[in-house]
Formats: structure tokens, C-alpha cells, sequence
């Protein structure tokens, strides 16, 4: 495909705070045309009445969801909707010949008995299920690139697979060790109003939720078995920060050979992000903060081993909303076109 | 000057948040080839010691000040450095035949009298003086595009002067009325260890500041007495925000005429800044969010009459480092070399 | 009343921040018993249900809106509910010999048509409104005691007339030019899901709301005429800050004499404040932040005058839930029953 | 000792945000006379010029650090210094009679080579160290209530401590298990200008430092081995986070025993602390909020158990400046002088 002539690309299920930043990323991407904005509740209504600071640049009207619309208009579909919904809408729009990338848990499952135990959802698209890829570009870049499904991984997951990942693909760990401590601004709890998320509740304070019990522990289960070829066990712990954007993931497991050092741990881990433009590992003693990361589709990895306890600690920070949920859904985008697969997405971050 | 050339540029200053920006905004620019970063106390630094998160796209060391070195490799310069520097600096670039930008106060004030009695320094630079342009461009655009010395307005000033200049320049208000009561997030104070900057201080709370005394009152003055063509007194309070980044100018006069309404204010302000394309006039009842402007080179103005007291409101929201700084200095900077006025600029803001 | 015997008191409205301030001040208040909270969309929960953090210390049960339990359990009586509800049970409880503290707007006005031109309800208590006091102390002192019925003015109007008091009182200003440029944190909004309330919409933002339409609007003017004793119209606008709590009254009026300074108008202040002791004027130069006066019942005032433009500029901070709400109620009632007026009321900031 | 009696307590090292916070609880403390502040480089300023908002309550002056002023006019004296201070200071404060509680880390350790190891210090006051008691109530009551000198624990450790306590001391844990991701509010670092402490760094953003390296992991390990009667290494590592107060430890720890379930935890937990007035179990799936602390000396405890896994998870919240500082001193206090534990100490936070 030439750079020149660009993509009609529609998305369903602007109206959250993915879908606005598919609408902004969209917008600036030099290869793209967007066409279609969809969603249900706001149907009819200018998007600028959603989001006054983008009137200026998208005159769009929030349409109804109507399939046939929807691929007469668009080459490929983003699907940013609750989970349990894509389920539904992404089998049609795969008949009708577009190409779906969807920012919810419903095609990230493999195993459907897993989706449905946490989701609580029925689940009749085994076939659509059977051929969608895993949207984790640094991991399963080939399959995206032949893919016409992809369900791409949220936030909290795909911080703590980057930092996981070599760890558990190369066995450097005890499989049972892993401890992911994360924390998340509030944005990925979405635009609703919760009475937690207000900034008089949120602000000043910090607490942990979902201890145990977080639905994003199995799908991280999921993608650690598989590259550690065993059945593998993590501890998730999601905790809320006062902050509207960015997740860090502090990550612990203990080493099998306790005589590895930190410049070994930087060694491997540049050498498995070699051809992974959206991972900075950083240099020795170097911690990432997550503002570093904000505005960015850049994932920023820190590693520490502890000589003491034979542990190694990596940490792994992104901005929520762009490699942790529309950024990496364009990054799939890219690789599935054949682009660059950075075209598009910013390098350097909103800072300070 | 055809785009595919591109042009060598310089930063004298680079280790503040304006001269980060700039580093930003022009290694992303389309047309600019950054070659110099230059500083005092951090020269010999990699520029990434100061700022890690740029690591992977700034490999720059930062360089002694050296003003032949300087020439040699930059057409353009722009320099971030302290008020009562750039005085010195600016007349020997010039005559190295530099275009140069300046984002303190030395140039950006006609009268030097006025200039030496608030900023308390002495200058010899009459001369080069005389030929500097006030960077506003919404205001002084013809005089940028011939310019060789631009010295840049700062955030509150640009924030009051968009919101008063339709105001002034049509005789729209009682001239002595004018108050503007400004807001601004922390990092206008610069990267810089003082106490009351500290988050433990400043978040949670609010106060003013500079209260009748505020140097940028003189430079606000200046221009309104130009556009009113009389001289103009304006109460000027800024006020320190609980956030790192954006300013509002909230603006209050009395009108001429009672018999005004807000569509026609509306009406005035949008031909006023119609060929603006960096101011946004908002429609009717809407307010602006700092964080509209946040992440982009746009000024968002609200505009309200208040029929119960004759007054006119108008609220004036930029990013204070970039509409409020280096944005506005790239701005100018595209003027000057005749290219798109938004070329590398973001239309899009980093939001929520 | 002797010290030593502890009057009981109750909450109608529990639930809101409004509530949760009475609960804490008023468990910790040495001469009370607090015997009752009331609810009607929590009534049946532990309140520690709302509130888990106060658990340890409040083990009451949020009961249904009975009046014969309420006037049979508490001598004192705080209605902390929605506009509109409290004229309704007011007359009853007064009937039924309780003193009753409204927090409500529905006790501030003198004059019901204006109370129902702007808040859009139906009144049929008369009688009962004209009994009401108007509950700030530092200017209806001697009212408030003798009253049986009060009605405190909220955060906005009591920072914006103890700023404006003096000034409006003594003659000192051009009575048509008072601008209130008021400052809230985002607790103002009550504990209610609202998208504009949220962390990830509100932080590190800043905008104005109600511009030239607030209804707090008329409730200053009733006051500040009534110092005056001629009609007073100011300007107030209000924004939402993106911190928790605290409110900042920026004042800004053309003094009649030209001659004043600031000497003048800090003596003047001390002495209408000296018998104030919620009320700290602020030396030469100081300027409040909000932060000096969370988590007390204090205002601070800071003072300038603008020799070049004629304009005294008043600061006033205070904590919108405590001053600006709740403390003040409680500082009513100390008041009412002939107490020390501070007693259970902080007087050191939470700070840093 | 007759609680109508004040006890003269002074402070030396007044101006950072500990001494700060014991000037406040000292000066609302029933039984205490605040007889003397003490400082180096603010020595002969007014102390309302370091903190202006507590001018109408405290109009003392700041002292130079002399000795005998000290001990003539003080029974008990708090230390709030930069390590290495307080080790010079106590002997001679001892040996004249007072009652000594130190904030710093000089008196936390009785093996005072771990000491000089990790804080760089030569130490010659073996004997004063030997009598000297480790300041956390829940754990050394006794030991407290005879001691002149109480070396208090700060706010990481005081966090990590309460969390671990019961699974050390009943061995309830796989020794080498314990994981402490601790996330601490910015004050913690102390009133001084450091760049990476500015609202514009810290706010919006969160990262850790210090990783397998902290000094508070010594004196962790101390107390652990002490509790659990063999050597204990735990992995501890702090997180700044965008707030000015309030830290949550967030601790991991394999059982011993799988078949434990969280109704047990809570049971040994409440059972440990039922003699603690300032330590609150939750109640099965409550977790703590920081906020719902700040304000009070309470440590608030949440207690999961993963059966997946077979890990507990307990998060531990204070405030770092109360139970994490000053606070805990006062709590010591208190204890030494046969008072109420909880004298002079709130107990409901400052919220929301």
C-alpha cells in the first residue's frame, strides 16, 4: 500500500477516553482518513459537544452503529466499546471485509472458558474468537501483521507482560514468584461518574483495589504460560493514584541463578527490545516515572537486581491511555498495513 | 525558501522548561534541523542527563556558549536563558547574521526606560533594540515575517493580550477598567528548587502573588496603550495553581456601550481573529479548560457580558510553556521563514 | 447552660461532605452529644458505610427523617440538605422547640421573591422566614444569639462578604465596582458523580463556571446593600481549581478616597475584625493561600492597595467545608447556646 | 502526675515539616506548655515568619540551640534533626535531666555498626544508645514507658512494621517472602528546594527510587528479626506519588500455611492490636485509603488472602508526618508520662 493514498478507518465507541484519543492520534495520522465516528448513547450529536477543545479540528457527528455504514465507509474499524459488546459487532464487520482492532477484553482470550469465568458473558463466535490476535506488538508482531482481528491488551497488562516478558520467555525467574505491583491514574477507570474517581475522593490519597481478584490476572496468566511453555501464576494488585494519566508496574520475582547481575539483566533485556520502537530500556540506575512515558506510546523499562534477596525489580511504565489502550491499538494498525509502525504516534512526552 | 531544505537551528539555554520544549517541538519539527544546544551550567552534559526521558531521541551534548561556534552551525537561534542575558548575546548573533528569537524579557519593551526600571538592569543596546519585534503574532505578524530579532511575550501577557486586545484596539471598553485576574500552573516558575514550588506546598492550595507589583503589568500596559492609542493603567494579579502546566487570564472591563450582547462580542472577537489560526473563539456559553490548551500552541477565549453590571468577561486559556513560550517563539519562527504559521505545532491537546 | 451538662444534636442530611464535617466536628465537641443522623437515600446503613475511615468512632445508624424522633432526641438540630427541603422541615422542628441550623440557601434570603426568582421553588413559610437569621457571625452576632432558627451562608458568599464587609460598611469603595473573582476546590460540588468533578477531567485544570449567572450572585448583593444601605450590584465568578478544598476570594473595588494605602485599610480591618476570632487579618504584604486554612474555621484576609490604578485588592481564604459550611454552622450554634464561639472548631491548619 | 499540671516541653529543629507538625499537636495538647523552639539557621526569627499561617497562635520566637536554656526550661524535649545531630544533643540533654524523643534515625538502632554502615556516621555515645527505646507503641509499650530516651521510628518503617508485625511474631510467613511496595506522599522529603520535589516534576507523574538500596531496609530487618527470633531479609522499596501526605505499604508475604483464609488473618490481626488505640483492622475487604489517616495518628490495616496464590497481602496506611512522625513521637510521649495514649492526637482525618 502506497503512503500516499490513506486508509478510511472508522471507530465505534468515541465518546470514552479511548476512543477521544483514537479520535486525536487518528486525526494527526499522516496515512489515515478518518471517516466514521460511532457510538449509542451520544448518537447524533457533534462530537465537539463531548469534547469542546477538538471542535476546531473534528466537525464529525457521532453516528448511530450501523454495520452496513460502517464498511461501506471505512477499511478498518476500531471497536472501543464495554466488554461483551465487540463480541457481538466484530464477526459482521469481519464478513463485510473490514479489518477490526478492538480495545476490549473480548478478543483477548484465547481460552473462552477463562473469558467467560471472569467476564460473566456468553460467548457464540468461537469461529471469529479462533482467528483473532493477541494485539501486543512486541510479542505477536507477525501474527498482527497477517491479522484481521485484533483484541489489544489494556493498561495494566501490557505493562506488566513488558516487563515480564523476557524474564519469563528466557526462564531467568521461579515461575511462582512474580509479584506485579501496579498503579494507575484514574483515566482507566473511564469517563463515568464514580463517586472514587472524583478528584475530591481520588486527589491526596491512594488505595488498592480488586486485591486478588482483578480480571486482568488471568490474561496475564495467559500470555506468561505461554512463553514460559507451564502453567504460570502471577500476583496482580491494582492500585489508584491521584493522577489523571500513566501506569507503573513494579514487578518482583526471584532469579534462579542468583549470580546474575543488573548489567546482565540490561543486556537481555536490550537484546529482546532490539526491534521494538515503542520499549526504552533505560540505562543502569536509571527508575522510569510514568510522566516520562505520558503523551507517548513508549513503554519504559527499569531494572534493579537485589544482590541481597536475589530478586530482580522492573519497572515498567506507560501512559495509560496510549500504549496501555489506543496508542498500541494504532501501533497494531500500522504493523497490520505494512507502515511504519510508529507512523502517527508521539516519541516524546508531555513533560513536565 | 523551499521546504524541502531544512533550516539549522540553535538553542542558547536549553537545560529550563522553555528551552525543553523547544527541544521538543523542533526535533519534531518537519522543516528545522536541531544542531546546537548550548548552556552555562550544564555545559558538557549529555542533554539526557538533564531530561532521561528524551534519551532515545536526543543524543545532544550540551555545548559551551560560544557565539562563533553558535554562527557557524545555526540560522536561526533562540534563546531561553535568564532576563538581562539575552541583551548581550542577541547584538553579536545578529551581526553574525543569525535570526534570532528571544524568550526572556530584554526584548519586549520599546521604551527602555521602562525596561530598566522594573527588570533593574542596565542596557547598551539601544540599537538592536530598536529593531526588535514583539513576538505576538496575532498582533504583529507583518513585522515578525520581516524580522530578524523577535523578542517573545510570556505566558500571562499573552494570555491577557489575546483576551483585551479586540477590546483596546476597538474602543470597546472604558479604558481604566480593565482587571485581569491570571491563574497559572507551577512550572511558570521554572525548573528551579524553591520552596513554595515544592508539591507539598503547592498542591492543594492556592494563593497570589505579586499583587499590584507584577513586572508583566508594564509589558501588558505597553501593548494596550498601543492599541487604544492612549495611555492604559491594567490591575494585573497572577495567582499560583495546584498544576504543573496552563494558564487562564480571566478578564474583566466595562463596556462603552450598555447595549452590546454577547453574539455581538462573539461576532467581533472571531473577525478579529479570523486569520488567527491559533486562537480559538469559543461559541456561545462556552468556558474554556486550561487543559484544552494543554499539549498545543492554541489560545481557547471565552467570552460573556453581564448585562446586570455593563461588563464584558472574557477568559483567555493557553499552555503556559508553549502558546506562553516556546510555542510562540516557534510560531514566530515559522512566520520569519515564511512557512505554515502552525508548521511543527500540536492542534490537539494532551487531554484528560 | 452549664458546661458540664452536653446538649444533644442531630443531622438531617448526613450523607454530603456538608454532613461528614458535622459528624466529625461535632463528635469531638466537648459540650455535645451528637444523637441522631438522618437520611433519606442512605437511611437503614451504618454510616461507616458511607465513611468507613470514621468506624472506629461513629457506630450510628443513618435513620429515617421522623420529626417527632428528631425533636424527641435533640435540642439542636443541622439540616445539611439539597435546596429546597429544608423549608419544609424547619417550620416543623421549630414547632416542636428544636433550634435548627439550615446549611441550605433556603434560610439566606430576607426577601422570598428573590430567594424563588433564582432557585426556582414555591415558599410557604413566611412566618418561619422571617424568624430566620442570617448565620454569619462576624456580622449578625448578636442576632444569632437570641435566634432559633439560622440560615449559614455557604463557601463563595462568606469568603466574598467578609472580604467585602468592611469596605461596603465604612463607605470606603465606588459601590458599583466590587469583582469577585472566587476560586473553589472541587468538594463545592458535593459528593455526586459528576463527569466535570472527576480527577482525570478536573486535575491539573482550571476553568470559570456560572459567569454573570451564579445565584450565589444575589445573596452577596443582599448583604453587602444592606452594609452599604443603598443597592449594591458586584461581579462574581466563580472557578473550579483542581484541588480538594479551599476557597480563595480574589476582591478587587476602586477606593473613593485615592489617598488610602495599605496601612490604612490593614488598621481599618483589624478593628471591624477584632472581637472576629475566626477571623485573621494578615500583616503587610502577607498573602493568604487556601492552605492556612484547611482544616480550620478561620478566614484569612490579605490586603494590597494599587496606588497606580486606585484599586484596593482583597484575599480572602477560607475552607469551603468548614468556614465556608459546617464549621461556620457549628460556630452559630456555640453562639446560640452561649458558648465560647470556637469551641470544637480547629484553629491550626492541616498543612503541609 | 496530675494531669492539671502542664508538663514544659520545647523543641529543637522546629522549622522542617516534623517540627512543624509537633508545634501543632504540642500547642492543642491538654496536659503540655510549649516552652521553647530551638533552630540553627532560622535561630532569632519569629516562628509565624517560617509558617505565617500559625501567627495567631504561636508568637514564639526560634532559639539558638543552647543546652542549658533547654534543660531549664523543658521536662521533655523532641528532637526533629538531620541524622547525626540528635547523637551529640541527647547524652548531654539526658544527663541534665530530660526526657529525650528523637525523630532522626540515631537512636533506632542497637546495633549501632548497621548504623555507621548505612548512614556514614562515627558514633561515640555507645552508652546513651544502649538505654535508649525504639519509639513504636504497638510493639515496645513497656519498653517506653520507662525510657528517657525514645528513638522513633519513621514513616516508611512505621507502615511496614505494623504490617508485618503479627506474621513475624507468629510466624506465620515463609521467613524470606516478605515484599514491602511502599508509596509515599512528597513531604516525606522534607522542606527543601530539591528539583525532583516540584509540583511540576512530582504532580501527575510516580516512580520509585531508591530500589534494593534504602536505609529504612536495615532497620525493617531489625525489628523482623527481633520479632521472628531469626535473621529476617525483607525487599523493600519506596515509591514517590503525586501527593503532599499519606503513605500505603503495600505488603506481600507467602504463608506458611495455605489453608488459611482472610477470616483468620483478621482475627490474629484484631487480636494483636486490641490494646493498640491507634492501630484500626478493617473489616473483611475493606482496603485503606491514605486519606482516610491523614490528619490522625491511626494506622489503618487491610488484610487479603489469595488463595491462588497462597500469598497474604496487607496494605498499611498512615500519615507519614502523624503515625509516621510527629505523631508517633506524641504517642511516645504520652506513654512515658503515664498519660492517655492518645491524648493531644486526632482521630478522625482531615477528608476529603
Amino acid at each position: 500500500m502506497s503512503s500516499s493514498e490513506k486508509v478510511s478507518v472508522g471507530i465505534v465507541g468515541a465518546s470514552g477516553y479511548g476512543g477521544m484519543q483514537l479520535v486525536r492520534l487518528l486525526s494527526d495520522h499522516p496515512q489515515v482518513e478518518l471517516t466514521y465516528l460511532g457510538g449509542n448513547s451520544s448518537a447524533g450529536k457533534p462530537y465537539a459537544e463531548l469534547y469542546p477543545h477538538v471542535g476546531h479540528r473534528i466537525k464529525m457527528i457521532v453516528e448511530p452503529i450501523d454495520l452496513d455504514v460502517i464498511a461501506s465507509r471505512c477499511q478498518v474499524v476500531f471497536l472501543g466499546l464495554p466488554n461483551g459488546l465487540a463480541c457481538d459487532l466484530a464477526p459482521q464487520l469481519i464478513e463485510r471485509g473490514c479489518k477490526v482492532l478492538d480495545l476490549s477484553a473480548d478478543y483477548r482470550f484465547k481460552d473462552l472458558d477463562t473469558y467467560q469465568a471472569w467476564y460473566k458473558t456468553e460467548r457464540t463466535d468461537q469461529d471469529t474468537n479462533a482467528i483473532a490476535v493477541y494485539g501486543l506488538p512486541e510479542l505477536y508482531r507477525d501474527d498482527i501483521r497477517r491479522a484481521q482481528l485484533v483484541g489489544c491488551p489494556g493498561c495494566y497488562v501490557t505493562a506488566s507482560l513488558l516487563a515480564l516478558a523476557p524474564l519469563f520467555k528466557q526462564g531467568l525467574i521461579q515461575p511462582e514468584t512474580a509479584i506485579i505491583d501496579a498503579k494507575s491514574g484514574t483515566s482507566g477507570g473511564g469517563r463515568q461518574g464514580k463517586i472514587n474517581l472524583l478528584l475530591a475522593e481520588a486527589d491526596a490519597s491512594l488505595g488498592a483495589y480488586g486485591v486478588a481478584s482483578h480480571r486482568h490476572t488471568p490474561e496475564i496468566e495467559q500470555i506468561c504460560s505461554k512463553l514460559a511453555s507451564q502453567d504460570i501464576r502471577v500476583q496482580f494488585t491494582p492500585h489508584l493514584i491521584p493522577m489523571p494519566r500513566g501506569i507503573l508496574a513494579t514487578v518482583y520475582a526471584t532469579l534462579r541463578d542468583p549470580g546474575l547481575v543488573r548489567d546482565d539483566l540490561l543486556t537481555i533485556y536490550s537484546a529482546f527490545y532490539r526491534a521494538a520502537p515503542c520499549v526504552e530500556v533505560l540505562p543502569n540506575g536509571v527508575y522510569p516515572q510514568t510522566k516520562w512515558a505520558c503523551g507517548t506510546n513508549l513503554c519504559y523499562l527499569g531494572i534493579e537486581v537485589d544482590h541481597r534477596t536475589g530478586r530482580v525489580i522492573v519497572m515498567s511504565a506507560i501512559d495509560n491511555l496510549l500504549k496501555g489502550q489506543s496508542g498500541q491499538a494504532v501501533q497494531c494498525m500500522n504493523i497490520m498495513l505494512g507502515w511504519e509502525e510508529t507512523a502517527g504516534l508521539p516519541q516524546l512526552a508531555f513533560y513536565p
